[in-house]
């Protein structure tokens, strides 16, 4: 059995090393052993000597070496969008089972991967794609089948839950814990894939159309980042018994799923509470499976590669029984994507109002007049002002967000300063 | 495809009437209806009125059933030894894949089992039989394969945590928490197979032989039960900042594997411990995925039911696809079981003694004397008494037991007041 590995950064370099190590027990899972038939990269010029394996493998021609007759598995961890389609489409046309970790492609284009897949009697596996090393994709993809899943909420992007974590254990700043996850390495020089949710928003693609069985695209999630979230949301969170969190938040309901990427609150006591520093979790609500959690780091080179490794014995083993597993995406279901303004959520509402008689009945008219009802306000005096807390039962987001417009407005409500939704109630 | 169904208690009718409910979402996940072609039951006049299925499916005569042409698969959720060996061996022998929720036959007799599957060219599948709906076997048999397993540390059972939980947070003892727990229905009647651990060695057994890919019978697992933690064992870990859990361990060392069963301390800070109640929780450490959790309910009807349909489609996708999947164990490794007296842990060991000079050297020197070093040794005044707690660094769990033994001797120690091995750290 022979792969082709395309790309060699930190992942594919990690592939490498755990193919040589445990090549023994890979071959012994599988059932015959597998080699690494060659190694597409950009520049051949690079000192790659630290790897174990001979030099000769390397090549710049990326698709000579996926049609090579005697490649069987094609291992895409190059990333971006081309020329990683090409080659995914190329290995799949030909019947190459693909094993990628490229979730940007995937929550792009996934129905003309699975097409591809399909069409090409092969297997298109993806485990490393969301949350790394967890099991996430296979229990989504085939322990849950007999169940059906009404709300996912995950932390699945590192870098940003280091900087909420930091943010509520060290009353930093977001500046002052970017500038650390950046010192540490967990926040890439550009930072705006982590910070602004795109990476999270691809990732809550893939989760949300395994989980409902649908297709949901990219563009489909809700995205917001956490640049906006400050000492004080963090410090009126942790008054109400709350921490922030950088969420994926995807829900079935009746009139269609919802998928969003933001910056959330949740109960201290919530199994996703204490989930801190780069650690990523994902929580599963299952009508007859209940409450599920599934833990672990959600980047890192060898953790990913494990992720990948994994589905190459899967794949390898597929092919060796001439068959092809699951299907890359089941999208039976094809239920709408609602748009953010009609999901169903609960609003954190912190305000700075004059402390007067009637500021209170003023703004509870304001939440009423849009038809939103409130579950609790707290009210303390604070010198000459006051401040409110107020925490909404579910409203549609438009309801709550037009709702905050209006209050922002209010002659007597000085400064709105902190607005969050609040999940996992 | 049909399928017969072996036992109809809390579970049996659970996957009754899942597989009612969301037959259609049943049959486009598999590419065909799945049926219930038949159920075996002891008793044919029990009331079965309340369940969406006609009468003249039920039978006594389970061989029957199995051996009837149209039944494809046969899912035993009877429980107990025999006759389910009997059923299940002569299932697999027929060709018949099956899915079973039976810990205590598949803990004793695997090898067997899995050449019986081996032999008859059929899948058995058992999701369901350790830690119920949380996905734990899928991800050990498959997608952790590429990777290495050191360390399981796991609360596989819902009873027993949900007593230590009471007695942690309400100061309860165990015959207090215990009564509690038969209330709510959490404890059977006769409680032996949680509180004596006989429930969490077999499903240590079957993680254990999955995690290390090797065989491990119920007799290889040291089991302690949690009848004797006391309200003194919380109190001293709670002023340690560790909190009491009835664990399930299994670790790879040098020279073999250990597994065991028995209540340990483990930091406060340690993502089990916030897994309170009835809730299980297995904790994976890997060597390439890192530090893994995978959380859910433990127990339950629909719970395992939810387990047994994924089970269902998936062996019933092989069974079209003509193929079987994994095989039920992959012995490949064959290391040995360590006995526990050779195990390598920690004690934490609460001593009442005289309050005297010399007594810290003399204890000292007793734990010296059998070759175990200190980590921490904490002293406190108790009236004309003293109290001394200290934490061991890791030694062969023979040496610690051998110095609590002498321990326990010394004229100036009035009594050990707590020996638990810490865990986690």
């Amino acid at each position: 059995m022979k792969l082709a590995l395309l790309g060699c950064g930190t992942v594919g370099s990690e592939v490498v090393r755990l193919m040589r190590t445990r090549g023994e027990e890979l071959a012994t899972r599988v059932g015959e052993p597998v080699e690494i038939a060659g190694i597409a990269v950009r520049r051949l010029n690079r000192d790659r000597s630290h790897l174990p394996i001979d030099d000769s493998v390397f090549t710049t021609d990326a698709l000579g070496l996926i049609k090579r007759e005697d490649v069987d598995i094609v291992v895409e961890v190059a990333g971006g969008i081309e020329p990683a389609r090409s080659w995914i489409t190329t290995a799949l046309g030909e019947g190459k089972s693909v094993v990628t970790a490229n979730k940007a492609l995937l929550a792009e284009d996934m129905p003309a991967l699975a097409a591809a897949a399909k069409s090409g009697g092969a297997d298109l596996y993806y485990e490393a794609a969301a949350a790394a090393a967890i099991p996430l994709m296979r229990p989504l993809r085939e322990s849950l089948h007999g169940d059906t899943i009404n709300r996912v909420l995950g932390i699945v992007n590192g870098t940003t839950n280091y900087i909420c974590t930091q943010m509520s254990q060290t009353g930093a700043t977001f500046a002052e814990a970017l500038a650390e996850a950046t010192d540490l390495g967990y926040a890439e020089a550009d930072p705006s894939a982590d910070i602004d949710g795109y990476d999270a928003a691809a990732k809550a693609a893939l989760i949300a159309s395994l989980a409902f069985h649908t297709h949901v695209d990219l563009a489909d999630v809700h995205r917001e980042g956490i640049t906006r979230v400050s000492p004080a949301d963090i410090a009126s969170a942790a008054a109400a018994g709350r921490v922030v969190k950088p969420l994926c938040i995807a829900t079935r309901e009746e009139d269609g799923v919802s998928v969003r990427v933001h910056p959330a609150m949740i109960p201290a006591t919530h199994p996703l509470a204490n989930v801190n520093g780069a650690y990523n979790a994902v929580f599963v609500e299952a009508e007859s499976a209940g409450r599920l959690m599934f833990y672990g780091a959600g980047a890192g080179g060898t953790e990913t590669a494990s992720a990948v490794l994994g589905d190459i014995v899967a794949v390898a083993r597929n092919k060796r029984g001439g068959i092809t597993a699951f299907p890359p995406e089941a999208a039976y279901s094809d239920v709408p994507v609602k748009p953010i303004g009609k999901a169903r959520t609960r609003y954190h509402v912190s305000l700075d109002v004059v402390d007067e008689p009637g500021v209170l009945a003023r703004v509870a008219a304001t939440f009423a007049h849009h038809g939103v009802s409130l579950a609790t306000v707290h009210q303390s005096g604070r010198g000459e002002d006051a401040q409110l807390v107020v925490v909404t039962h579910i409203a549609a987001d438009r309801q709550l967000s037009d709702t905050v417009e209006e209050l922002s407005q209010l002659a007597l409500v000085h400064q709105v300063t902190s607005v969050m939704r609040v999940e996992g109630e």
